[in-house]
């Protein structure tokens, strides 16, 4: 027993599969260059409306008389609620805010294969309303439970069987967030399954390698957030446990000894330059959970104030944040689908930035913990700079935000990763967000603010197994580094 | 960098240093078998008078006319109120109870401190109202936060400021859970912090060794639960990790081979040998939670059903689980300290019990995952058998406790621990509940029901530090684990 390396019961088969898949930029069926366009033929395929109506014309969606609460006639699906908020944490010591409440968890699933040694994941061109471009890339299967529990009355979704009764082995399984200022403790159960044999093939789906999908996240608005949570979730192990020939040979494949890609490599491989350890990391997180607090509790809708309604829009007195509206979707092809939803609308389009920076020789990544209401925990890992509800750019904010300059302004050589990206098109409305990942030289001081410390990839990864540490929008970002 | 062993990063000099300070069962001061006379002595040298008392004879403390919450003058400390919960686990799909609400993180802090090489920690001889035999060791600081920001504007704690200010190394430092059966979401913030220079000594203060606090708690209700559950956030590493030479040094000073402590230093210290991998553990885990709802509500605890107040206790009518009382308490000593306060009254003792196997050569932990009303996240991690608020005894209860037969009715020979351990004094009156690890051999079934899990110790170490993973019995429980 002496002798063996730590960690060893973590899957070592499976990481190393997912590592030799996020280093194949080509799979075995359609070329990485060719996939914008078969999207583009999946979304020509569909006849596509969907348009903006007033609240009352929604079907089965109504304000309910005493609450104000926007809710379905079966009590399903999700609500738009009220919260009210107490936390001294920041400037506003209170507020109240509508949120979307959707206690489901729901499954965002991806069906994995080895074809010819390398795993391929099984993707889905999947028309969402609120999609900017209608159609983008998503996991296999993506069901909330009043979905999979047939509350429409349709059929179940495809592959459903599949995460339901385990057909296939389970290589990650983890209960994540989703965003802390718009949904009240929503988590989704992000799963991939490994199958071996023959699986039935749909027009609208195609297997990927992930290093196709982590080219394919450098086009805008192309892969959507519930894969990037998905992908997030994978860990690529360490040289130790690993293996040293492996590892060594598959990080000498970047050509460049200091390519982006190669020092990403290192960082996610690594374990022994970390500036600090689990354990300071732990109790700097233990620090500020006991130091903040957070107390949110429901109100109804028509509690809540500084919001307005019209026959349109729910929306904040200043047009600051976010807005609710009502939408009503046609879409046919063979058969015809109608329905009609509340919908969230952001007030701005919003940033997403990493700071990197090397310390020991490794790139670590600035990490901020952020207090966001609808937080299963108070806080969560977010990025260096994230502002989704507010304009950021200086002078028109009501506030400082921390690094945004430097994340905005970054030389071009600087900047590791830059692209627009959609929140989710289920509940959000053509939201998109400039993601970015900007590497600073040594001249960026170390000494952070109390509430940001560094840590490298690896260690992301180990928090993200964990669960319920890394926020939505870390993890979405996480997804788009390349090897 | 290649070469370097995952996990590097833990904090190594510390675990060495708990390892070894775990296996030495005399220190530098008092002698082991004399603490028990010191803690007789330091109780003897106060003058208690504990009486219970009719509500209305609380000081401060009264039913609040709206909502019947039992609740303090101030707002502060704690109040009992009610909730109601709804889950599709178990039985009972509804119910409603009392409950504590304190949501308030405290501090429970133990200083340690190098004493000839050796990590000594700075115990507490404390009174607690509700401790059976009145005063049990403590760790050097417990406070509220309403103790420390001196809502009984009284003076600040002994030892706060080695805690607020970081005056030493933190050597631990966890947010962790408290009872979820009797608190609404309790959490206390476990620390531990390494001080070296001199430090003031008061006359109920004394430094022991890990081992010496080990091997007291084989004896009854002599280390309290706040001892314990900070103590249970140590881990030792692994063999990997701390040096071969080392540990193998250490292994074999247990002199028998087969001896219960060498097999617990194994377990502790293996990271090769276990049944399920990290990733399996956690998928186990999201699965249930994905499965099973727990929705509670806070409710006022006039609109608590099934449970009846008379003047001296609040109380379920068929007087099961728990009931509320008063009491006075008076201490003198030099000085005089007087107060009164609502206490929890558990119905009967109950029993907390974990199955230990060998699997692959390595001791494994048989742990449940249990819902409880208050817990932070729908379950924890539990022993094997928890039954604090019914009669365990077959026959007498409404439904069937797994493993309890093989729990209560193991011969001596495969019982590694057994005593009667305390619930904190501070809300818990007189209550102890028989704590138990015995072993089965390989007649008992390494298959088990969905809710159980096999894991090593050494697992077990790893969910501890990152929170809300094991609950309060099951991480008591490990703390009573001698090498």
């Amino acid at each position: 027993m002496l002798g063996h390396f730590q960690l060893q019961s973590l899957n070592q088969e499976a990481e190393i599969s997912f590592l030799q898949s996020a280093l194949e930029v080509e799979g075995q069926f359609i070329r990485t260059e060719n996939v914008v366009k078969w999207v583009e033929e999946q979304r020509n395929a569909l006849k596509i409306d969907i348009n903006a109506i007033p609240f009352n014309k929604l079907n089965k969606w109504s304000f309910h008389p005493e609450t104000g609460n926007l809710v379905h006639a079966s009590g399903k699906f999700f609500s738009i609620e009220g919260i009210k908020i107490n936390t001294n944490w920041g400037n506003v010591p209170s507020w109240t805010q509508p949120i979307i409440n959707q206690p489901e968890v729901g499954y965002l699933g991806i069906i994995a294969k080895k074809i010819n040694g390398i795993l391929h994941f099984l993707m889905q061109a999947k028309i969402e309303p609120g999609n900017i471009n209608y159609v983008q890339l998503s996991p296999t299967l993506q069901a909330t439970k009043s979905n999979y529990s047939r509350v429409h009355e349709g059929n179940a979704p495809l592959y459903l069987e599949y995460f339901a009764s385990k057909k296939g082995k389970v290589l990650l399984d983890q209960l994540q967030s989703e965003q802390g200022a718009r949904f009240l403790k929503k988590r989704n159960r992000n799963i991939i399954i490994e199958v071996t044999g023959d699986i039935p093939m749909y027009d609208n789906f195609c297997w990927l390698t992930l290093g196709q999908i982590k080219s394919l996240l450098q086009i805008d608005n192309l892969i959507n957030m519930d894969t990037r949570t998905v992908l997030s979730g994978i860990s690529f192990g360490s040289y130790a446990v690993n293996g040293i020939n492996l590892v060594d040979k598959l990080v000498h494949r970047s050509t460049n000894e200091e390519s982006h890609k190669r020092q990403m490599l290192i960082t996610a491989l690594d374990t022994s330059a970390a500036l600090h350890s689990f354990e300071e990391i732990i109790s700097w997180i233990t620090s500020l959970k006991s130091t903040y607090d957070l107390e949110v509790s429901r109100i109804p809708l028509k509690d809540v104030q500084k919001w307005e309604k019209n026959e349109n829009e729910l929306y904040h007195e200043d047009h600051k944040y976010f807005s609710v509206i009502a939408v009503d979707v046609h879409i046919s092809n063979r058969e015809v689908v109608n329905w009609s939803q509340p919908i969230v609308k952001s007030a701005q389009e919003g940033i997403i930035g990493f700071i990197v920076r090397k310390i020991n020789g490794v790139l670590h990544f600035l990490v901020q913990a952020k207090i966001e209401a609808g937080n299963f925990d108070i806080l969560e890992l977010a990025p260096t700079v994230q502002c989704l509800t507010g304009n950021y750019r200086k002078g028109l904010n009501d506030y400082e935000v921390p690094f945004i300059n430097e994340v905005l302004n970054a030389p071009k050589e600087n900047i590791i990763y830059k692209a627009f990206q959609s929140e989710e098109g289920g509940r959000f409305y053509r939201e998109q967000n400039l993601n970015l990942i900007v590497e600073m030289d040594e001249r960026f001081s170390q000494e952070v603010p109390e509430n940001y410390c560094w840590m490298t990839l690896n260690q992301l990864y180990t928090f993200i197994k964990f669960n319920n540490y890394l926020n939505i929008q870390a993890r979405s970002l996480l997804a788009s580094v390349t090897f």
